[in-house]
Order: structure tokens, then C-alpha cells, then sequence
């Protein structure tokens, strides 16, 4: 007998940026098959259409006006479903262990003992500036690229992001969560970087509701506000952006079918 | 008629890291309509099986003795097919934007007036560490990870990458094509970082071959040369190399199938 005879496992499975053909085989594969499925806010509806209608739907978002779960609750609700011995998925947006908290949810798996497997999505960090035509990587201009979260405010108290050593890389730099506290962010950079370095913020990045707005350090919190833009928003700083004027013009077919 | 009428259209696919099934939904269905398909050398085998058995297939990797074609020959290529009308797919390893030369094909397509549409990838810099059991964020261990190419040498004439800025961030650093090169990387890391700092090695992850070794800045080489590790490798750096030792005793079902 192996240790987790008696248990399911749990999937933690990356959905995907936003456009459901962006999921994986082994994802959507996955989806179709559980028994329980447990998902996020930035899941695309559509995708939710394969799961067996049979199976056990739960949602742990966080939207206005609905109840969600805090991580403590979706870790015990992954654990107790694997110990009734069901085919969890956990559907979580982009990938799993980009934010997200991923790693904390393996953990506890891990800790009580449930089996479980993850299954990597594509990222908004990557897939987001790629559909709006920008490279995160590009020969001579970027040779590297830093991915960080922007939802710390100026306020917090001991904070984990130093916004001068990210501005020092000298490569692209990818920021998500970081859409209310832009102008936090942008006064922070400008106190190392020209106020001429190219930003774009993209919306919705990778469906029919995207938006692109690219500006400069100096001027893009005016730019965003006046597009209206919204969360869930993607922010590239860095002379990667300069290329969306020449690839930007191409359109995905999921964003105009 | 539109600008593009006599032409056919090239996507820009990403294959994922090696286990087939992580490729897209959307990169699969567009490799079994292709009328050409150009792919990597580090593309699973399993994947060339879905392309149409009447399409033309072109290998445009590196592999010792056989011919392959450099980058302007296969600009050339894609845009020339392109030009017969057909419908042509580019196949990268991992995410088309991440290192490999995606955004210059892109480039090179769209000067030449050729429609194209990036379907981006699951990358190796996250995957490959993430079914090693490496997260590459976790809430109070990093809230960034650097993406950076190992790949120039410590007599190259201009370096592009700062290895003491790279340093300095403080997140997780991903290092892809760094493996030859570690050696140089670890010395010029341990200037800035403690000997102690833990490190992974990755070789072939997320497939059946994959093998991963542990370790410090200050030991990393030796065990790397002791287990036989060769290219292609993921390098990764940083504390949430630590989580290895708790995550990494899962096994995703493409490793023991
Ligand atoms: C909690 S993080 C999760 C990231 C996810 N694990 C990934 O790999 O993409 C959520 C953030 O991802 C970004 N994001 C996710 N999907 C997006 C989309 N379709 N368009 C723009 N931003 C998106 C936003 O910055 C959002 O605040
Ligand atoms: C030219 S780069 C292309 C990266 C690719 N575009 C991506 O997003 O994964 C090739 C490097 O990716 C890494 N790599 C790709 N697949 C890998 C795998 N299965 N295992 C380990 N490393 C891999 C290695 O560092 C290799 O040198």
C-alpha cells in the first residue's frame, strides 16, 4: 500500500492568461476529467464549460457582493475534497506559481499528506505584453526580464520590493497587481530611470476587451486614468514597448472571432 | 482586398517546455492545420506527430551535423512560404518571446508585410523549475524573479547582462543557456551573494530524462560536473530553491508515464 492510498490528488492547474485556448492539453484534459473544481477570479468562463456537469464547482475569487474563500479555507476545501478521494483541479490564472500563491497551496497539500501535481500555464507576465506586441525579451534591447509584484503601497510596513534595485536590472520589467498603486510605482521609478522610458499598461491583455495604452514614465498614469482603464492590468517598463508601434498591429484571432 | 490578400499567414507558436502536453489548446489546433511547419531543435518529438503528414516540415535547430538554417535564412523561409499563400507554423521551444528570437521573426514578418500572430508559450523559466518543485515566487521568500540569458561569455567584448544588478534584486534569479557558462556565472555571483545562497539545476525538465541537482553557489559547479549534467538547463538562484526539498517529491504524470 502506498502512503496516499486512500486519498484523491489535487491539480494545480494554470488556465491561461485570459484567452481559454491559451490553457494546456494536459490542463484542459484535467479540467474535463475532476470531480471537484476550485477557481479564481481571472478564469475565462468559457473554460469552465468543460467541466463535467456532474462535478463539484467552487469558487474562490474575489469579486464584490459574492462570497469568497480566504487561502486558508481553499487549502482545507483542496484538502477535504483529496480526502474523500476526489480528482481535485485547482484553476488558478496564468500560471500557478506566478503570485497567485501556488507554492502555499502545494505546501499545505504537501504537509497533510494529500498527492498532488502541478500543471504550469502560460503567464499573463509573458503572454499579456506578447498579445498587445511587445517581447519581453528582444536581442540588443532586453536580455533580461523581472516580474514583480506591484500591490505593495507606500504605506506597508515592511516592504519586500526595492523599486531601485528593480529600476537598476536595465532590462524589461513586468509588473502585475500593480494597477491602483501606479502612481506609488511611477515616483518610485522615476527616481531612477528617465522620465522618456516607454510604459504600456494593458487591460484585459489576450481577450475581446483588451486595451493597450503606452506612454512614458512621465505621462502614463494620465494616460491610463484617461482611457479608464481598470484592474486586471498588466504594466511593462522598459525599451521593449518602443517595438508595440511595429508589432502591435496584429490581432490574435481570439480577440476579433 | 485587403493588405494581406495574396498572402498566407505565419503564427509564432510556442511549444512549451517539453512535456508535449504542455502546449497550448490553440498552438496544438494550429500545428494540425499547418501546410508548413518550421520547428526548434528543443521541441518534443511527440509534437511533430500532430503535424499533417502532407505538410512540409523544416528543421531549423542547431544539432551537431546536420544542417540548419541561421536566423536569416529562416526569416527568409517563413516569409517565403508565406508569400506561396500558405499557412505556416513556427515552432519555438517554450514562450516565442522568451529568448529565442521570436520578437526578430516578428519583426523581419512584419517589414515584409506578412501577417503573423504570436501564440504564446509556457516558458522552461518557469515550468521547468515549477515541476522541479521550485515555485519561482512565494509569499515572504520572493516577490520577483529575474529572467536573465547566461549565454555571454566572460570575454565577451560588450556585456549586455550586469551580473551585480542581477544580484542585487533580491527575488529569484532564472538563468536559461547559462549552463556552459556557470562557472563564470557562479564567480561573478559570489561577489555580491552569500556562498550559501541555494541553487538548482534543472536538465530536460518537465520530461523523462529530466534530472535535477542542488546545491549552494559555492558547491553548485562541482555537483553539476558530478552528475553529468548537460544542456539544455534551467539555472535557478535564490531561497525558494529551499521549497525543493518539501515540493519536489511529487512526480508529474509525464515523468513516470
Ligand atoms: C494574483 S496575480 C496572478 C498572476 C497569474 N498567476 C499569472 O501567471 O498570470 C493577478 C495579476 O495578473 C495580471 N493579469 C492576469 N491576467 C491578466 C489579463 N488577462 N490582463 C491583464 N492583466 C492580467 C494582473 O496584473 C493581475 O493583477
Ligand atoms: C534559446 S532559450 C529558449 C527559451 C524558450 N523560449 C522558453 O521560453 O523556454 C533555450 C534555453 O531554455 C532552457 N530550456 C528550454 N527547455 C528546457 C528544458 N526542458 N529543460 C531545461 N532547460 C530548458 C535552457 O536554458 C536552454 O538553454
Amino acid at each position: 500500500m502506498t502512503r496516499f492510498a486512500m486519498n484523491g490528488k489535487v491539480y494545480l492547474v494554470g488556465a491561461g492568461p485570459g484567452d481559454p485556448e491559451l490553457i494546456t492539453v494536459k490542463g484542459i484534459k484535467l479540467l474535463k476529467e475532476a470531480q471537484v473544481v476550485v477557481y479564481d477570479r481571472l478564469i475565462s468562463p468559457e473554460l469552465l464549460k468543460y467541466v463535467n456537469p456532474s462535478a463539484e464547482l467552487y469558487y474562490a475569487g474575489k469579486a464584490p457582493g459574492r462570497h469568497s474563500l480566504n487561502q486558508e479555507e481553499i487549502n482545507e476545501l483542496l484538502i477535504q475534497k483529496a480526502r474523500e478521494g476526489k480528482m481535485v483541479v485547482r484553476l488558478k490564472g496564468g500560471d500557478p506559481f506566478v503570485f497567485g500563491r501556488g507554492g502555499e497551496e502545494a505546501l499545505a497539500l504537501t504537509r497533510a499528506g494529500i498527492p498532488f501535481e502541478v500543471v504550469p500555464g502560460v503567464t499573463s507576465a509573458v503572454a499579456v505584453p506578447a498579445y498587445a506586441g511587445i517581447p519581453v525579451t528582444h536581442r540588443r534591447i532586453a536580455s533580461t526580464f523581472t516580474v514583480v509584484t506591484g500591490n505593495e503601497t507606500e504605506n506597508k510596513e515592511e516592504r519586500e520590493v526595492d523599486w531601485e534595485k528593480i529600476a537598476r536590472v536595465g532590462g524589461t520589467i513586468v509588473i502585475l497587481m500593480g494597477l491602483s498603486n501606479l502612481p506609488f510605482i511611477k515616483g518610485e521609478l522615476l527616481k531612477y530611470l528617465p522620465a522618456t522610458t516607454p510604459v504600456a499598461v494593458i487591460y484585459r491583455g489576450t481577450t475581446p476587451s483588451q486595451k493597450i495604452v503606452t506612454g512614458t514614465l512621465e505621462d502614463i498614469v494620465e494616460k491610463v486614468l484617461a482611457a479608464g482603464i481598470k484592474h486586471p492590468a498588466v504594466i511593462v517598463v522598459g525599451d521593449v514597448v518602443k517595438l508595440q508601434g511595429e508589432l502591435g498591429w496584429y490581432s490574435p484571432s481570439a480577440l476579433t472571432e
